[in-house]
């Protein structure tokens, strides 16, 4: 245990995952600050040009007044007037140009784009339950949502392959453990003490804001709405944006006072910023004693069940476990919708590995993927994210090892397949400011979508810190061991301080000095030895005295000695894929939304591109119209694909084929039977609209093949007659 | 909302189930109490006699004193101390009588029995961690519990199982709400102000202790071990533990005292009870203004919603909804391991049907099974559960409706194809003050195991009562419509209070006559107009002025008029299966048990006949002996498997064979494949040990068929060659 605390207490340890995942999905624009603190050429030329001509109009006004005053004949009144129209316009035009710079680089048309974007995903995912504010009846509670149907399908799809991808392909130990989770585990674990966020009140009327979400609201605003700004004072504040994760609460205090920014609803005075603790508290039991929070996040629950998950795994390693499961932020003031909620599905791994091998069995089936990986080197020199082997990343050593790698490249396979775009997907490394000192490296699996690159996957390799916390504050170990298969010989440094003498010379802080003396590292002690063989007697620091006392000769005795070890114990290291399920599923909900015209081309239609994997419905099952003989082939088609496994919907009522279409085009459904006979059907796919033709009996099979993936859609429409319908579609 | 108000207003209406499903897990003892209550014959004569037998022997004691008092000669006081020792002899034998009865009916060895095979399953689900008291190392909270690995396997079988046989099979509607809840929403349910137990606590270290527990636990104590209490006072503890859930605080309170009842851990003085609300408060974002509650059940999320969720569903009846969740319960001192526990999984479902048609088109499918059922009437009349056909119980209106007992038979099937003995299994009918004043009807699926009959699934015919609740609340109409094909004419009451008479009549209590006016039933209405037109005036009591007044003439208008209406609107019933994952789970454990002696005899094999559907792992994979090929070949089938979507194992360790098969069948794992060739391997039957010889190609393939139950093992065992071991099987 001394060995653990030194090693503890030497730092100022950061809680497990303080940025993952729900916490900084502003930050990205602001991560990669170089990039973005380099302002723009043009645009400092512009903001410096629109100062001077600013100047400029301002003095030939006083001209013209001037000459006005002087009683100036018309004619030369006239010129000056024409000059300042002159500037005028001059003016107005590097506005102009201006304003376009600072649009496209964030604010502007781009943005009404993606804000129109998003609209258009929302109201289709509303409308169709996809999603619903909860506790709506009763106006609902900002940060919570309620998967509705189709939503709740989708989610249960994702995890369902994820367990299949992760848990099972890697034989993973899943784990399911409680929310509510006492004081004491979150305690060690850092989050009772720094699981904050920094808040402001409104002085007068008590509502609470995010600081660093004020200050960063007026620093856009400044820079895409106020033209006048310098183009030091736009510098100025790009700078603050790109600092604004590493504010003091001291330093955004004074930002905020210097800025003049108030409350926005009110434009009352803000109090100073605090801490407040996002954690959700409650108390176990009756007696009010024992503290407790809902967990906000699952890691914890298996960290301290490492010895036993160790144990059922045969005392081996390595090995994963997992857990899926609720986790809860108390928000200050959520917004951008399913992206920052208070309640959420998380779906972790912990794969424990030895420290001095971390080389992955497996790593050589995900080598060759090519994908977006945007380390820090590019991030610091304002590149982009590019494409690399993840082989190269590995063997170069961008990536810190291969069982990190593995996971890397085990994630990106996931999220493809989910149909997340791989061209909007990128891997970013941490910058040295943004990960925990004891983390050896760390990637974020970031996804575009309408709010930018947000965060979705955090992979990250841990050392040994969380397992240590625990160690120290159970008094638990959480160790491995590794037998030898001889007993080695090792060296081992023994300090021995002898009591007696150390008590005559330091009678109360004696103490003090034998623990100094025992804590010190193996070089120190070697050097203590050696002058003391020299000179009899040497000068020592004892910190928790502050001041150097003297020891001699006879007051400790240093040596190496040689022994026999048997078996190796340590402390795994523990490297971490945690999912934001609800993110991942809003990021693929906006990359599989399209909309096509009507086939009159009066509308447009609303369609979810979802691949089978995650389809809320696998098909639906229409009569071409209500006839008895129909609904009875289609009742029958139902029960076999019932009997397949295959979630369907059946649909007899008399709507047009074509709003049928279109009403699961936009639930994402990918094929429908159309019973148009009492022998053979029509299959349709949904983005291409193509039809073929299937004995009835052979219609359930057909689909169970695609939608497991046994056949793909190219396969069965090569063997399958084709449908052309003249009618039937919109 | 006139009329609403007055449906709800004249009730106390209670929340919604407050005694399922984890709340009386022990009172399913008292519930049948006329049974119990009326105390069996012979322990009656028994207790009478051992009375009258103690009462003997004291006086032959007193006899024999009285004679050596007396200096009797020393043969009359040997005859006399002979008949005392004859009498104590015989009191000794009606003792053993009498414990013989009191231990059949619940304690002594049939108790220690279940006490024992509890704790064998018990040792082997943490061994082999199935489930791990949470947060071990800290010691863990009682009433949290992690799933370990095969426990959570288990529990996402159970799961995905129910989605498939209750959601998919019957199209229902699934949402997904949050945990976190805001009071306004458990204010409509009642949870806010009745969701509560009673405690007590220790007057001098403030521990806390549920008032029924202590009271229950000393009437049990006193009737199993304390055989010198008269039969009256025996008769007078039974009827308390069959009143025990009616007791009020202050009936509780006395009992406590009059019995002289202490704190269990230090004798110390108890408080009087008072309620404690079992709902785990928080608080929601950062102003502290919004309290909130992680929610006790996962309905309140599903009534909520109704409206968006029959709008969904084409504004049709019926309709299902589901959902599959956490939820809490903050027990004041929880037993019972895991059926009694903090935190744990609902799946909830809600079906809303129009009140008039509660037929379900589907009953005809379970009208034929036949179970265990235990009716109200049977339970009055002391008798047992007894086998009824559902359809039966159906038409005889022993089962309210056909939607009823469609979820009774359909939650039949359920349970006994995960694995539960169906001659453990009953479907128990609530007796009248049991339930609800709103529910129509009630029935619990209890299962019993160790801890006697539990109910783990209930399921309720609630009317109308919690979608009236949240209209009440929320203001937001939670109703159905049903437009009809042609306008209907009906005849409707109206009554029309003057005001300006009523107002000169009573001026300031002008309103209260009003709203009494307008509140009455339609007979009352109809007969104060009789009363009007023959004598010209009437008296008319107004509850909220507590006093008669005097209705003239004038002062009122009551008509009945014909209006054409095009629809009906009313607020659906909803019929709700609840299910208690974790209750069922655990039953499952107990019931999927047994232990079998090991070839040699000396030792006792633990095993869990889960079947192939639930078990954690469907297969494990050894080769014979550590030999490359064998490993090789092992592999290969591994992959087989994993393509094939089936999870398993693989175990190249060199243990025996014998003890490898002893540690999977401890997992309730199914099948084992053997690799003792490079062409063909054999797979085992957990419970028959029955092996037979199949290729290496056609492994994966068999194992599967009989995994997803396309084939029996009887099947396969009578399709392909036996493979009779001398040597491998224990």
């Amino acid at each position: 245990m001394r060995l653990l605390s030194s090693l503890l207490s030497s730092t100022n340890p950061l809680p497990h995952h303080f940025n993952f995942p729900l916490r900084n999905a502003f930050s990205f624009q602001f991560r990669n600050f170089p990039r973005l603190f380099s302002m723009d050429s043009s645009e400092r030329s512009l903001r410096n040009a629109l100062s001077l001509k600013q100047l400029a109009v301002e003095a030939q006004g006083d001209a013209v007044r001037a000459l006005k005053a002087a009683g100036a004949a018309k004619a030369e009144i006239d010129v000056a007037i024409e000059a300042l129209n002159g500037l005028k316009i001059e003016k107005a035009s590097i506005e102009k140009q201006l304003q376009a710079v600072v649009s496209g680089a964030g604010g502007g048309d781009g943005a009404l784009n993606r804000e129109s974007f998003r609209q258009a995903v929302g109201n289709t995912l509303e409308r169709r339950l996809f999603y619903i504010p909860s506790f709506k009846i009763y106006r609902g509670v900002a940060g919570l949502y309620d998967y509705g149907p189709p939503g709740c399908a989708v989610k249960s799809n994702v995890l369902a392959f994820w367990r299949q991808h992760f848990v099972l392909e890697e034989n993973m130990l899943e784990v399911d453990c409680p929310c509510v989770t006492p004081e004491v585990v979150l305690k060690a674990s850092g989050h009772v003490d720094k699981f904050t966020d920094l808040m402001v009140k409104d002085e007068k009327t008590g509502t609470c804001y995010r600081a660093d979400h004020l200050l960063k609201d007026f620093c856009n605003e400044k820079l895409q709405k106020d033209l006048s700004i310098s183009s030091e004072k736009a510098a100025e504040l790009k700078h603050i944006l790109a600092i604004l994760d590493d504010l003091s609460a001291d330093d955004l205090g004074a930002k905020i006072k210097e800025y003049g920014i108030t409350a926005p609803d009110t434009k009352n005075p803000l109090s100073d910023p605090y801490p407040f603790n996002l954690m959700f508290q409650t108390s176990i039991g009756p007696s009010g004693l024992l503290p407790g929070y809902m967990r906000p996040e699952t890691a914890q629950g298996i960290f301290v069940n490492f010895k036993d998950l160790y144990y059922y795994n045969g005392n081996k390693l390595p090995f994963a476990a997992a857990q899926i499961g609720q986790a809860f932020r108390n928000e200050i003031s959520p917004r951008q919708g399913l992206l920052r909620v208070r309640e959420f599905t998380l779906a972790e791994i912990e794969h424990f590995v030895d420290p001095e091998d971390k080389s992955h069995p497996k790593f050589a089936d995900v080598a060759n993927l090519e994908f977006l990986m945007f380390p820090r080197e590019e991030q610091m020199s304002g590149n982009s994210a590019k494409k690399i082997p993840l082989g190269e990343a590995v063997s170069k050593g961008t990536v810190n090892n291969e069982t990190l790698g593995y996971f890397i490249g085990r994630v990106y396979l996931f999220l493809t397949r989910l149909g997340i775009d791989k061209d909007r997907l990128r891997f970013r490394q941490h910058l040295a400011n943004e990960m925990a000192h004891y983390a050896a490296d760390c990637w974020d699996a970031e996804i575009e979508c309408s709010y930018g690159w947000i965060e979705c996957v955090g992979i990250a390799d841990r050392s040994a810190y969380d397992l240590h916390a625990h160690t120290e504050k159970s008094g638990v170990p959480l160790v491995a061991h590794e037998k030898f298969a001889e007993p080695k010989e090792v060296e081992k440094l023994v300090i021995a301080p002898v009591k007696k003498e150390l008590g005559l010379a330091f009678k109360g802080s004696q103490k003090n000095v034998v623990e100094a003396l025992e804590a010190m590292k193996e070089k120190e002690a070697l050097e203590m030895k050696a002058t003391l063989e020299s000179n009899e007697e040497v000068e020592f620091y004892v910190c928790t005295l502050g001041k150097n006392v003297l020891i001699k000769k006879g007051m400790v005795a240093i040596s190496k000695e040689k022994k026999k070890e048997h078996q190796r114990v340590f402390t795994p290291s523990v490297i971490e894929p945690s999912f934001g399920i609800g993110r991942i599923i809003y990021c693929l909900f906006e990359h599989s939304y399209y909309m096509r015209p009507s086939k009159a081309g009066d509308e447009h239609l609303n369609v979810f591109r979802f691949p089978p994997l995650v389809a809320p419905i696998k098909c639906t099952v229409f009569p071409l119209v209500q006839n008895q003989q129909y609904e009875q082939v289609a009742k029958a088609i139902s029960k076999s694909l019932t009997v397949a496994g295959i979630s369907h919907k059946i649909d007899i009522t008399g709507t047009s084929i074509g709003k049928r279409y279109a009403r699961t085009d936009e639930l994402g459904v990918p094929f429908a039977i159309t019973v148009d006979s009492a022998s053979s059907v029509t299959i349709r796919e949904r983005d291409s609209k193509d039809q073929i033709r299937v004995g009835v009996e052979e219609a359930a099979s057909v689909v169970k093949d695609v939608t497991d993936g046994l056949r793909t859609w190219e396969d069965v429409w090569s063997t399958f007659p084709h449908h052309v319908s003249a009618s039937t579609e919109d």
